[in-house]
């Protein structure tokens, strides 16, 4: 018997967790002492209504011989699918329920569609980058070119011809940076893709936090890009859904690879290894999506931007360096005096009892950066803000 | 880009897919007319009221700033993991709750599991077989050797030496076959797993259905066993959870290979690939291990056991040939006059309406062999009985 070797390659704690170390071990020297935890990217504010409605009409027929549901198809009901080709059509992108995978959670999807690409297949990574997309690609033993993203081309890299890449990660907004590609700038990576015969992973679990009308939520509102992009979305960030657990991947038909649909690869991978979400589950996801849940919805959203204008307004005050805040829920800033992330992070934890995540953490690229998410509550973020101003000033 | 061409390895349809499909056409073709479906295992009785209170109260929490749940632990809250544990303790097992892993399944959990197994590992699989074994190894590319379970061995195999396998696949009470492995049976395979370093992954999704006192429900009832099993259970078929989707893996701390703990590995993998169930199923699946959750189980199982003795009992009339229907919600009966598996479930689909799995489907030993499960209305139960029994009198 041999172990995946290819785990001894992780490094040894993944991010979050040390954090969650450093944090637990912070409160246990410190009983009492308050934490304003702006780290892991977690919301705090409830689901809405229409979702706990929806669940629990769900769970009372799930109680009822004439309305019990079984096993659902693995891809999600037609219902969800149905209410998700809505959302995407409201922004003239027509996808067909049938390229629809409705599933646990985009951390499931973004490793999980993995297992239908080779081993010999080689990934593009922006650094820094959401841990996960390196991480699953280590596990698998796949090699990794990382893309710098930096102040320079203000953290969001463009394409080069020397990056000769299978499998293309995209998160945009992006996880940690909070940057936002242009529909110009994403034109230019699904033309790349295309020439190269490659695959975009397309991250859109923040589209959510897009205000500005120009930039695009969905790559498939990019001409070209059915025939290279597969685009992963989730309930987490837009409703609340981190605990209720709800996500999809949208795998156009049009994705053909080796002359094998990439969208029927992917169906006969969840045929044999999952049994799809809960029906209560994929009914709380479906009221999100009335116009009522939207509603609903938006006033999270409301209160997550203001959020973020508030740290935004008050980093600007005190003249630190950042990316992020606007069209983002996480804040990128520049560690003070060139101070390490790590550092950066211990100072704050021990001095004032604020979390947030190193750069570090995502990448070379990432050191002497600080990563906050604007999903906290509102009397945190205040006092966070607060603090982090007056370590500036 | 290349696609992983293990998948092209796969046979075009998945069993449950293909008997879906002629399900359907029949239907077109014939419309009005009853079908009786006792073909794919899924359960027909609502959740208990247990169940449907505490996923009520939890999406209630849910709904409200005070009680809110974020991101869980990617293993299960601890609340369920003790029940689970104390589960197993009732029957003289001792496990901890960290070598508890709550999922979304158990062919999630089946399939997942050999991530973190080298490709050049050999497995074991027996033939006849739940087709996930073999099809995500096939997706690996992972050599299988298959095991011969027939009538001479009551499809029961034992280990051999010259099987030399890495990874063991034991499904007790069996899919398709309803047999169950006694203790002594199941200490040769402990032995032989532990001799032969190999890594025993035991499904034991219908223990709820053993009946006779002296049959183990668990692989760690077996001496030894936390050095080379792996055992994964579910909610789906003890509370009727196959539309809620909970299940759980247990990995003891004794499981060392290549001096790694298998449970880290595990640990390392969820981390990376998973965010943990739905708070609102955890709490639903806590409260099918209370005590009064596990009375109103037991009607669900009692109903189901009746729908077996029914079945047994008319094919032990009609002198056909079976085994299961006891300590197991399966009925594996030999197919009247030597026809073949799938003929017999064109003829009994197109003259009565009644759906059964070809045994063909789970193997080469399958052949001229009929899956009925148990799981069905008691009246579609009687009804079917009663054609079946016609058929070979």
């Amino acid at each position: 018997m041999k172990i995946n070797s290819n785990y001894l390659n992780l490094k040894d704690n993944y991010l979050f967790k040390t954090v969650k170390k450093k944090v637990n071990d912070f409160i246990l020297k410190n009983p009492g002492k308050k934490i304003i935890n702006l780290g892991i990217g977690d919301v705090t504010l409830p689901i809405c209504k229409c979702a706990v409605d929806a669940a629990n009409n769900a769970t009372i027929g799930m109680g009822r011989a004439e309305t019990f549901k079984g096993y659902g198809p693995d891809g999600g009901y037609e219902f969800l699918r149905e209410k998700i080709a809505e959302k995407y059509y409201s922004r003239s992108v027509k996808i067909k329920t049938d390229e629809i995978f409705v599933s646990d959670g985009a951390k499931s999807d973004i490793s999980g569609i993995l297992d239908i690409f080779s081993l010999e297949n080689v990934c593009l990574v922006p650094d820094p980058v959401y841990p996960v997309y390196s991480d699953s690609n280590i596990m698998d033993g796949r090699q990794i070119v990382y893309l710098n993203a930096n102040e320079e081309n203000e953290f969001l890299p463009l394409p080069e011809d020397r990056y000769a890449a299978d499998i293309i990660y995209i998160c945009s907004p992006n996880n940690p940076t909070g940057s936002v590609y242009t529909a110009e700038m994403l034109k230019k990576w699904v033309n790349f893709a295309n020439s190269n015969d490659s695959i975009i992973l397309f991250d859109a679990a923040y589209e959510a936090f897009i205000s500005e009308k120009k930039l695009p939520h969905s790559i498939f509102e990019i001409e070209g890009s059915k025939t290279c992009a597969i685009e992963i979305n989730s309930f987490s960030k837009s409703a609340g859904f981190t605990g209720m657990r709800c996500a999809y991947m949208i795998i156009p038909h049009e994705l053909v690879r080796e002359g094998v649909s990439i969208n029927k690869l992917w169906g006969k991978r969840i045929s044999v290894k999952f049994n799809g979400v809960s029906y209560v589950i994929q009914r709380a996801a479906e009221s999100v999506l009335t116009n009522e849940g939207n509603l609903q919805c938006k006033n999270l959203l409301t209160y997550y931007r203001e959020n973020a204008r508030i740290t935004s307004s008050t980093l600007r005050n005190s003249k630190v360096r950042f990316f992020g805040g606007e069209n983002s829920p996480y804040i990128w800033m520049k560690c003070p005096e060139n101070i390490k992330s790590w550092d950066f992070f211990d100072y704050l934890l021990e001095n004032f009892g604020v979390v947030g995540v190193p750069g570090s953490g995502f990448g070379k690229n990432g050191e002497g950066y600080f990563r906050f998410t604007t999903f906290g509550k509102r009397e945190d973020i205040n006092e966070a803000a607060r603090i982090i101003g007056g370590v500036f000033s």
